[in-house]
This record gives C-alpha cells, structure tokens and sequence, in this order.
C-alpha cells in the first residue's frame, strides 16, 4: 500500500483539519466533534439541511458544504456511520428556528445513529425530516425501490433541496423538493478495482486482472455482473440503458447529468464515456440540461464511475440551476 | 491494463469530443484539427491566450478553455506535443485583433512547434509572444532556472495572463504579467506510482512497492531523490521547504497556493498533506491568501502530488482573484 498519510487510524480527523484550514471562508469545525459546518451558520429563518456518512467520498460530503448546498456534515470514520453525538452536536449548530432536514444515504447506520439524534433534537423542540436518497438502481429491483442505497445522485437530491432552503422554503417544501429529486433520479455504477482502505492497507474486495463489475455499490457492495472489461463503448451503453429503462426516461425527457469518477478512473476516460453517452441519449430525444463530469462522490481510489440522471421539470430545473458556492461545487 | 477507451490510439481525439459535447455553452472545436477554442472566440479588441501541449493532464489543458483564463487549446496526443499546423488555426481563430500571447510549458517539442505557428502568424500580421513557464524546482538548480520545465504551477501563469487580458491588457501588458508570475511561482512534486499510457498498456517507468520519488515530472521525468515512500507529514515538510528554500519565499509573504493531485491520490490525502503545509507556512509566518486543492494538473493515474506557491503583490493578487468561467475552474 502507498499512501500520503500519517496515522491509518487518524485519516478521517486530520483531513477534516486540513480541510478546514483550507477554506476557513467557506466553513469552520465544532469542537469535540468531527463536524464541519458552514461558516455563517446558524442561518437564521433557514430550513438546516444536515448530510452525514462515512468518509472515503472526498469531496462528498464536506466539500459541497456552503450556500445552496448544506449547512452541516457530519464526519464518520472511513465508510462508517457517524455517531448520534455528532449528528446532535451539528443539529443543533445549524438550528436557525426552522427545522432541519436529514439527507442521508438509506444505509442502515447512518438511519440508526441519526434517527437517535432526531429524536434528542425534537425532544428540545426542533422539528426533523428525513429523506433517505435511493438512487442505486443496482442495488434493488424497481418493486423495492425504497430498499436501494444512495449513491452519487445524491448530488442532486442535495442541489435541489439546498436550493429550495436557501429560497426559504419551509420545512415540508424542502423535504417534497428532496423527495421529488430523489424520485427522478437513478444511477448505475461499474468498478474496475477495489479501494484500498488505510486503516487496514489491503483492498477491500478483490477482482481479477481483466475483469469489472457492474452495479458494484461505492463500498464495495456487491453488484450485478461481473464481466471481462468493456470497451469505454460498451460500458457506457449498459450505464446508459439500466439507468434510462429503470425509471424509465423517455423521448422529450430534459435531464441533469452526473458522470462520475470514484477516483483512480483519469477523467480523460470519463470524457471517451460521455461522448457515447451523449450519443445514446440524444438517438432517444432524451435533452441533457447540463452534464457534471468528474470525481464528485469517490471510493477513496477505486477505478470506475457511475451515471447519474434527473429528469428536470421546471421546478426541479430552477432548483438545479440556482446559484451554489461551496469549496468543491459552484453553480 | 484496465482503462475505460475504445482505440488505444484515439484517445485524445475521442476526449476532446467528449469534452466538447458535455460544454457546449463554454467551448466549441474547430473543424479538422485537434484545438478547442472558447465559445464566443475570436473575442474582438482582446488579446488572444494560446496555450499547448499534450493530453493526458486532463482537467490542464482544454477543461480551463473560457473567460478570464484562455482562448485556445492545441491539443497534443498523450505527452506528445501538438502540430504546428494546429497551433497556426488556433491562432487564427482567435485573433480578436489584438495580437496573441502563447502560454507553454518550456517542453523543446512545444517551442518547436509552437515556433513554427507563431513565425506563420506574424507572416500575416499577427503578433505573438511566447512566455514559457519554469516553475518546477527539481528540473533545474536556480541558477539555470530558464531551462526548468513548467507543471501545475502553469495555472497561476494562465489565471494571472488570462485575467489581465480579460480586462484590456495590451499584448506587452499581458506578456508582463504572465512573466511576474511566473517568477513569483514554485513547484515541487513527488510521485509514488507511474502512469498507464494508454498506446502501450504499460506503465512509464518503474518503482519499488515502498519506494517515492521526489521532485518527478509529469511526464515521468527522473526526479532528485528516491526515498522509502515517508509519512504525509515529512512528505509535506519536503515539499514546503525545497518550495520556500528556492524563491526564497518570507515571513510576510502573502501567497497562492496550489496542492495538486497527480490523478489517483485521493483528495482525502491531499487535505492531510495541507494540515501540515499550512502549519509550516504559518510558523514562518508566510500568509495563505488563497488554497486550491485538487487535481488540476494530473498525470493521468499517476500517484502522486505537487506543491505550487506564487508570492502575491497587490497587482497578482488582484489578477489572481478576477472572475474565471471555464468548465473545470470558476474564480
């Protein structure tokens, strides 16, 4: 294993410090508590919007924290849940008298440790939602859709309901905004290889030399496939048509797009990948609004990416549109 | 090998197309030759930024193609140095008149090529200068410091020019300005895996499963120093002091800074190199105005990073901090 890090068991505090020294204008860090909040909270009159999960997605989570984004992220060990302490700690941070909306991933910890912060915070009377993004379409069949984990579309869920906050939106206006965004949104992954986690130095799953893995999740969750390695063609073609077939997307569609790296994977590749996307899309009169491309929500250094789309109406586009000014997203 | 491509051979053909399909309210390409050009380009009564070189840095060179950065890109194959005739129509393209300043990177194969393009142009009236950026410390001692190569420390020299030609500057002014920059600017970088070059499948040199690299090129030229591969902590501390050491850099020097990952070095480990950079900077009371954190100037997969500062007067500052709107940076 190479790695620039000191204590294997200290990367998820020292990288919160020196991202925190690194954008002392954008957010600050409570004390005793690996929290990263924006710098002017509480935002008084404000819906919080409050996201948490483990690290190893950098920038996902606390690089989108800021105006139009989220007022609080709360900071687990390398893909672990934080703890309820924390995610109290951050609520009541961010409490500017209008409730705060969770944002979490629909994985098991995350809902556990946050739904005991939810009930602390409302028993001092702040009022919480939940929305747990399901944007995996690998991760369950369409008849469980509620049971799929959260993955890079999470951006969206979050771009639209940080918008529809910062707009002053009530807390049930911010909650239906997120759920609406969540509806319309899908996405499929593929991984190439494994991760390699620091506190152990080993990868956290293994592949062999020519192989990929379609649907795999961004911890290494299993997926559904596993197949020689594609053409950048071929690969793109099954992202496309698992994630256009599942909601389904159709002809006169307007979309976001979310092409994401999760890490190891040049986005020289990921351009190759958009082109036949784009191409596929447009053959089935499906219109991209705007297409992100990069490493938006990674898997520490895993090799591969996942597409993400939103089918936009106009309030989902005005919301998508809306001014952002975080570290790691600007609109 | 795993690499998302479909020809080995055509990969940067095929991510320019990508690239040009994904933005195409900031660039346009220009037909036949392999240059991407800013959307509204020839821009009328501005000086023109041409900047050149070989792909494989990706988001450097096309992604930053817009406002207050540059007009043109030529873009070479993978580390390979663009034509001469691609150079001659990127110039074309956007002479607005007032002449047109080539940004390079010091590499011979660019002046060489970019040496042809220019003489055709002012064949036809156009005036061009050339500045080459020399910010890499370890690829030549300081007294011989015309001959270093230019890496990720180029951003500062193209954010300094563009903005100065966004705002009016004549040709001299801008060429001034690229040149202050780029002599306020130094980069040390390490590298800890070579890269996978797509034509060959193969990695562009070789290195021990514990060993680093101090002082590598982009390209994989030899460095300094080979070392067992050292915590983030004295990684940080090299890196920070052969920076400072050379300028020299001083208490109450107010810099930019650059923390650029070389394409597979997690963003997590970068923010954990910074927690100790800007403590050491801090000590010798040298002031961060600014922080860019990310992979800006890759290698395509390569490990590794580098560590970019420019001593900041009123007048780089003021530049450094102009508007910039371009797919891959926004100021």
């Amino acid at each position: 294993m190479k790695k620039l890090i000191n204590d294997p068991l200290r990367v998820a505090d020292e990288e919160v410090e020196g991202f925190v020294k690194a954008f002392p204008s954008y957010v600050k860090k409570l004390e005793d508590v690996r929290v990263v909040v924006r710098k002017n909270a509480p935002v008084q009159g404000k819906v919080g919007i409050l996201v948490g999960g483990g690290s190893g997605h950098e920038p996902f989570w606390f690089g989108y924290t800021g105006e139009g984004m989220y007022d609080a992220v709360i900071v687990g060990e390398i893909f672990s849940s934080p703890t309820p302490d924390a995610a109290y700690k951050g609520t009541k941070a961010i409490d500017g008298g209008e409730g705060v909306l969770y944002l979490l991933g629909n994985y098991e910890g995350d809902k556990m440790n946050l739904g005991i912060s939810k009930e602390r915070a409302e028993a001092e009377g702040i009022p919480i939602e939940i929305v747990n993004v399901t944007d995996d379409v690998a991760s369950a069949p369409p008849s469980q859709a509620q049971e799929r984990r959260g993955i890079a579309g999470n951006l969206f869920v979050i771009k639209v309901a940080g918008a529809k906050a910062e707009q002053g939106g009530i807390l049930e206006e911010v909650k239906n905004a997120a759920l609406k965004a969540n509806s319309n949104t899908r996405t499929m992954g593929v991984a190439l290889s494994p991760c390699i986690l620091p506190a152990t130095g080993r990868p956290n799953f293994t592949i062999s030399e020519d192989e990929m893995e379609i649907g795999m999740g961004i911890h290494g969750e299993p997926g559904i496939e596993r197949t020689k390695v594609k053409s950048a063609d071929e690969v793109a073609e099954i992202l496309t048509m698992k994630v256009v077939n599942d909601l389904p997307f159709k002809g006169n569609d307007e979309v976001a797009l979310l092409l994401n790296g999760l890490g190891s994977t040049p986005l020289q590749e990921l351009f190759i990948l958009f082109r036949k996307i784009e191409e596929i899309l447009t053959s089935k009169k499906i219109d991209i609004h705007k297409a992100l491309i990069g490493n938006y929500c990674t898997s520490i250094d895993m090799m591969g990416c996942s597409l993400s789309l939103m089918r936009l109406d106009d309030e989902l586009k005005e919301l998508f549109d809306a001014p952002a000014d975080t570290p790691y997203f600007k609109m």
